[in-house]
């Protein structure tokens, strides 16, 4: 197994983790900034041409897993391979981001979630869509149906 | 920093890196099993009712990174970030597959393009796309226009 090592740390609005949106219908429409090491900045050749990128980065204030865990956005527990749970065998996180404009080795992002000073592991372009009219999202779009009841 | 942990891997029809389609219009329709370890799969729980999840996998047969490279879709180079290549910082890789079927701990999905036998290190439920009117795709959607001319 490899050894992760920190490329960045995201600057965010949020200082803990109450301040963060969660649950269903919560919008993350934050603006935030990716500050990539200035060693890695070479990396970052040619991003400004996608508008999202996928952000890998680690959940580091979340210790330890369950495997069934109730998220915010339901009163139901699931396997926590069906939920983004911080407390996961891996405690890495997924964010799309829309990037607004690059600054040297500073990405300026819209749709931030994560803690700030939150450790980066990876950007990607984010390249391509589900088809939507294939697109199933269980017990999610279930949650979100009985809250319109 | 955490230590990764493998929770399976993956079993795919492809041998050796020659023997995954790679490229502009590469097809990733090949069928593939993610067998998680069988003491994880409760956290597979409610799984089966999302069509499509994020894998998150490590390119466990590459070593070191290149802040530069020509990925096999472009004959230019582009930084790290702004590619899929395997030669990044963290090792980490990212598969959108489509779920065909649950068995126990096995999770049959189409769209696989790793290695057979690769550490697998997490499953997210797919929930939501990029709107298609905002999608940019750089150097990728260049390369392409350049391949139709």
């Amino acid at each position: 197994m490899f050894s992760p090592r920190t490329i960045g740390h995201a600057r965010t609005p949020y200082a803990k983790t109450s301040d963060i949106p969660k649950g269903l219908g919560a919008q993350h429409n934050a603006e935030g900034v990716l500050e990539i090491l200035p060693e890695l900045e070479p990396g970052l050749t040619d991003i400004e041409g996608f508008s999202h990128l996928i952000v890998l980065w680690v959940f580091d204030r979340s210790e330890g897993f369950d495997l069934l865990g109730t998220p915010p956005s339901d009163n139901r527990p699931h396997g926590v391979f069906a939920t983004r749970s911080p407390r996961r065998p891996n405690p890495i996180a997924l964010t799309i981001v829309e990037l607004l404009r690059r600054d040297g080795p500073r990405l300026h992002v819209r749709g931030v979630d994560m803690l700030d000073g939150t450790p980066l592991l990876d950007i990607k372009p984010y390249l391509s869509n589900v088809p939507p009219e294939k697109l199933r999202r269980g017990w999610l779009a279930e949650a979100e149906a009985r809250k319109k009841e």
